[in-house]
């Protein structure tokens, strides 16, 4: 179901096992070649789709498309909430549902710097309403291992406009694609340095951060299959329900 | 320009004489026979159509859809961004693109609720940075005398899922519209009362305010088309520029 | 009855059908020729007025003068809470009486720069305290019809400092009034554009906006008795109950 | 100078030197027997008294009348600022001026729960604008030596209601004293217990702290006097000038 | 007990009667003689020794070293929370224990620029939680008289990095105390104001406030001895219990 | 160095390539067989030892023991600082020192709860301060191969109080670990499900979550070790400078 296209009777009469899905992505550079939309796009199709195969289990909401983005701000076109922002709006769409009887809430996110705002919204809103069911999870991490797989570049992970997103984006918006523009970037500390907090224009040159010139809609498909597939596990458990269970015994 | 769609060097490439165009919306109940989108799709089609006949004058932004509608959190379905997660959010679309020499914002708004923020955020955006030209309307504003003139109920204004806008959701998104369920509601103070704060659920029996039976596709292409032509102009404007002049003498 | 003059056994002992009745003023430039004051000593003669009139209906609290004013900051002498001052002040005076049963909180507002923080604190209020009832009204709201009537320069409406205001200056606190400075002033945009944001030292030169020149005492009697007369009915009205009705039939 | 009946140009062509003197007071219970603006009134008079004495030094601002009395709050009637709202209140009085070069704050306090919130803000505003000169004291804080003179009950300071402050009220606004219902009221821990942060609910039982049977107008003169005195030297010092100078050698 | 080294099914088993001994201090500049830490070591060292002595009474929590000290920033290694930064961790601790039942919280606090920000952190606890029993004291509330009694220089009183302060170093951690820096220091206002909100840098050459030469570790011990004989004595009151009794009569 | 041991004028002497360590922990539940401060202690040893072996390199601070434990607060003795108190409490110590010329700002984390938090603080930071060099990891971060390796249960991952917790507690306090109380714990999601936002109580049955009767000293001390190593390597390079490089080329 798609929250935005219903009518408030609809929602009414829905029944409450159902998930709140909640699309986070952003509007911030990606690139030369990338459109500025790029997180927001994928975190939607994700959702969208896995809507598309659980109708009756998912209430999608709008994406909220403005993402915590600071870290890319010197480039123009960037578009960054504040945390505060960010975090309070993601909330505001939890607490308009909670007083409804909705008790499961899950976000799929598409754009990394907004793992740890997501995080800090879920554990504030567990911690008031804790008989809640919330969670957050990037499509990327459903495509860890098939991105790593079908990866050719020396970078196996997805990045920032790199050869895994700029493929989900040839499969998924090919004609935002400035394919002419496609180019390797990314800069590292050496000596290396664990948890260096740097913006993007410490560690590019032009925004990118990977080898975009890999990229393709193939690869894009593998990538994209594996978030849905994913999410539509979780998604699906989260509906029928689930138990806690004890972990085997040591021996 | 659609700034979605672009890349951060075609951003940084315009000219800086364009005006950011930030439609502002809700997803909130719009009685029985409406949608929860309505404000955010009429604001949206507003902005689309005044950057479609004004490409190189606008930088068109998505819509803020998430808008301050606490006041129909009665009914399910409703979000609701808390005053601070709309106002922040707001201004951080201005605060991302002013260090980058943009100097002209501009908020077409198609929620009501949304005013007194919109108000507010640029007011103290308009505090912090003089320098900037900003302002807000709602595409009711530019609509009003239309509207008064083919209206047909005993209310001749823009209210709330009624005569005026089911005719625009009837111009715009036909196939969103309940037209079995169309109904007139509305309740009122006896005696009268100025200024009255009051939620939906107060003032309606099921959320809408006004005649809705009386709507028409042709109504909402005649208000809609006004909204279009105010903003137009008003854009038109902006970018290519204005001067304050004294008034008239007083004889 | 006068809250500031009162004990606190005799507020525990009021009927709890009884309006509390709250101006908002401001103390900000006026042109050259009124004083800071002007905002909050009319809201306050206006409040007074009514609470005389009806003594036992009306518990009047002192005015909240430090208004939302930075729009003209740039005019020495001004002071302006920021709007969450503003807007906690006003809601700390119904946070603090709520408690004690009170339950019906009305804001007569002298400043058309609180009129949106008025607004925002009081859905914010009523939100959290849905069986309050609430509501705000600038005097000018009342005496709109009748300042268009008795005014006589090329603008009939209330500005700032303007014709109107400087009547009510001439009524109400005529040894206040600079009548050597009195002066027409106000800049307005060419080509004019809705909503613009601006502030007082781009639309004025020395403060005020509109005819001065053109005020009597008369005019501000006329002005004054119409907001009195509004508030008292309103106020009357929800001290002595009202009922939400539906709105007529189609046809 | 009283800020309140100036014109904006007036202020500007203020010397700097001047003192801005804000008052600070309360509307809160004072006991049966005294009006809830007790505070107010007083801190009021005596920053009127030392204007009257100092005019071409003073910059006097209408009392912030809502203090902080949250303590109070169980007593109908109190009206209690948030300690936000009271403190971005009085900064933004001093925020206001400090753009046009005024440089030199002072709060004269009247409610001893406003001593705390004064601090923070005057401290916070010092780190902000170091350059500033600021400071706040209580009106009781000149008094206490004249005061413990004067009284002859059991307690010697000025508490709440008491037998000096009821003195106070008595010389100053003896129409508003219900001297019928003077009563000694207070309540202490035992054993003593230092530092104890308790609500006035629990320390007293009708609000006030003291033996106002013992008050009369003219224990009420020679308290108010000396508070007058001391802060028109404090003041005349600040306008003039001081310098900062090292302490004595210790031997 | 300590609270650092407890598991939490021992505090579950704790008698709710205690209570809950927070200490606050600092890291600011203590003058060329003293470590940054002073402030902490003393408030830490005075609760631990309550504890010593009241283990059943006293749950003891490590201390908030992260205190208020922006006046004193303008020295290098001083280390300052915001307001909101302390007062919100104060409160934190507090809402974290009162909901397993624990009732009794008291601050002991060994830095002056504290004292403030927690009356307001506790003041806002007790509004909201109105059955808790809290307070907060400085350890120098206690040793008032004894220092007033031991100190030989011309200022009598507990200052900063003075003769009382360094004293307490000297006995309680001489290692750290670099003698052959001791000095006296400070700057008063000449004419004397009172109430001035004054930074460190304004009223010292070096730091220090007081005549640190002529600090002894005997004077320190009579000061700890009365400052741990205080809370101890209070401690136990309010693990014990007490009473509010009404004041004598007044004759 | 150690900064709370030292004076103002020896950190104003300090050269500033130095990097400023700060550890964050928690007072929070550890199962029935940890104390409180166990993260606290851990994250504070390896600081520690870190600024033994490059003492001129490093600036070490005392531990911000207050941690953001709200999913832990359901065991009585928990602490949990709001997420606002946290970050603010963070960013209160960069900011302090900042103006004095630091430049090199590292965190070191005992807790995972911290994790999220330190990121949104030090982000927020740095893009207030550009030019700082920020960054922040979890001891167990360069644990975690060494960590695999020694563990022996079903889990070889660090998780809470668990085999790998409990280890590094019998090596660095050994005296505060109640042996007789270990117990295996833990419950997890069926089907599983990423990205579940949790509370302890929901995921343990008595706190911990892991193997603890498989801990021993020994293997406490090779994870020890390994995060002393990794983080003296990372410190070192950071006060040595760091070069951002390209990545190398796809082929």
């Amino acid at each position: 179901m798609i929250l935005s296209r219903m009518t408030w009777r609809e929602v009414e009469d829905l029944d409450r096992a159902c998930v709140v899905l909640i699309p986070t992505g952003a509007l911030e550079q990606h690139g030369p070649h990338l459109p500025l939309f790029t997180d927001s796009l994928i975190a939607g199709a994700v959702a969208e789709a896995v809507e598309h195969y659980l109708p009756a289990e998912v209430l999608l909401t709008p994406t909220l498309w403005l993402g915590a983005s600071a870290h890319h701000l010197a480039f123009a076109g960037t578009l960054s909430a504040s945390f505060e922002a960010f975090i309070r709006s993601l909330q505001s769409v939890i607490e308009s549902l909670e007083p409804h009887g909705f008790e499961k809430f899950f976000v799929v996110n598409g754009h990394g710097g907004n793992t740890e705002p997501n995080g800090l919204a879920l554990r504030e809103i567990k911690t008031r309403f804790p008989n809640l069911t919330v969670g957050h999870v990037g499509y990327f991490d459903y495509s860890r291992a098939v991105a790593a797989e079908v990866m050719e570049g020396p970078i196996r992970e997805i990045r920032h406009a790199c050869e895994a997103e700029t493929s989900l984006a040839l499969h998924l918006f090919p004609d935002l694609v400035r394919r002419d523009l496609l180019r390797d970037d990314g800069l590292t500390a050496n000596p290396p340095i664990a948890g260096l907090v740097a913006t993007f224009d410490e560690v590019t040159e032009e925004g990118s951060f990977g080898y975009a010139t890999l990229a393709s809609a193939e690869k894009g498909k593998a990538i994209f299959d594996a978030a849905v597939d994913g999410l539509t596990r979780d998604v699906a458990a989260l509906a029928r329900g689930f138990q806690f269970e004890g972990l085997p015994p040591r021996d």
